[in-house]
């Protein structure tokens, strides 16, 4: 393994720990920067995933539907006063194409109410693929797999 | 990214893995050691920590206010025989300064009473200072976040 | 620190990353793999850990007895239709040898059942010795120590 081999790792690191703190830091507005314009987006379940099921608690085929997406949650401004904590650990690159990267990781989301009940909101992986587009690494493709069939939530968020 | 700037991320993971083993090794004497003599360290709440709330459930103002915790914590000698497990993730440098960084990065602590029973104990935020002193890297500021108001333990430990 | 120590420690991140995914995939066949062929392998509480209590949930002195361990677990079939998701952080290398390192690392496990109750399934530390072999690094020695006493399962599963 060489330097750059080294950095790529880091650099990608640092795209899902970017990643991990817009969310927890309830930075939606940002959210959609993270992927390409053209991006598949999709929350669903191992379940469903396996079964190759197209569709999912969220489904999107562009950045644009990611920022619609944003809007409807700010919009039905649902009173959920919770927090949303993200622990991801075990990236690791499947697959190198020619100007892609296909990865996979583990997520755990625990939740805490304001009243200080904590629970384990979601857990599983993430099927992403990366381009480096604009000097940084983008999402073109993100399945988050909950090992769930579900998640207990009003209006699906992002994970 | 130059191989500098690769070893100084490698060893600010370092430092968070050497913390994590510390507490989790219910070594407390050796945890001031990760400070800087004139440090602050707070255990408080995201809510606290947003309304610019100064205290906490910990505050300390300098390495020797950590000493007389973790004497304190020892000579009061509650029996408690649980066991805590940090997992830390996305750890983020978030400024640069002449000669300190800020960062932060997301924890999750999980509780394990001696009859077995597991518990989300914590979860949050670490925003950090760290300054480079004699060699290694030191917390000149350490605010533990926590995502919910309090934290379920008789005398607060070190998180 | 040099790109060497660099290398070898991101390459050690890999080796727990691609054992974690292994195991959650359940790709319980190619686990052995991770393994010398004299290893040692252990799941035990940190309770007996620490009275040096010999044996363990899990106790194998052997790839081959690895290996017996998976094919038990597939011919036993029961029916348990969970999904485990591992969470490592935290690794460290403790002490360097002639031609091994003893690591540690913190785990988290969480359990899905299908009808989407998670729970802490598992907490703890891997007290690891590994060994470069045929260019890749291997287990010879895997301690699995956890925070409480036993695990919730009918058959002791690989953690």
């Amino acid at each position: 393994m060489q330097l750059e081999a080294v950095v790529r790792r880091l650099e990608l690191e640092q795209l899902y720990t970017d990643y991990v703190h817009c969310l927890d830091g309830d930075e939606l507005e940002h959210w959609p920067d993270f992927f390409t314009e053209d991006c598949f987006y999709r929350v669903t379940s191992a379940e469903n995933y396996e079964a190759r099921m197209p569709l999912g608690l969220i489904h999107a085929t562009s950045r644009n539907m990611l920022k619609d997406r944003v809007s409807a949650l700010r919009e039905a401004n649902i009173y959920e006063p919770q927090r949303y904590r993200h622990l991801v650990s075990s990236i690791k690159i499947v697959e190198e194409g020619a100007d892609t990267l296909d990865l996979t990781a583990n997520f755990l989301v625990v939740r805490t109410m304001q009243e200080g009940d904590m629970t384990l909101f979601a857990a599983g992986r993430y099927l992403d693929q990366v381009r480096r587009q604009d000097g940084s690494w983008k999402f073109a493709r993100k399945d988050v797999v909950l090992d769930s069939r579900q998640i207990d939530t009003l209006l699906a968020i992002p994970i």
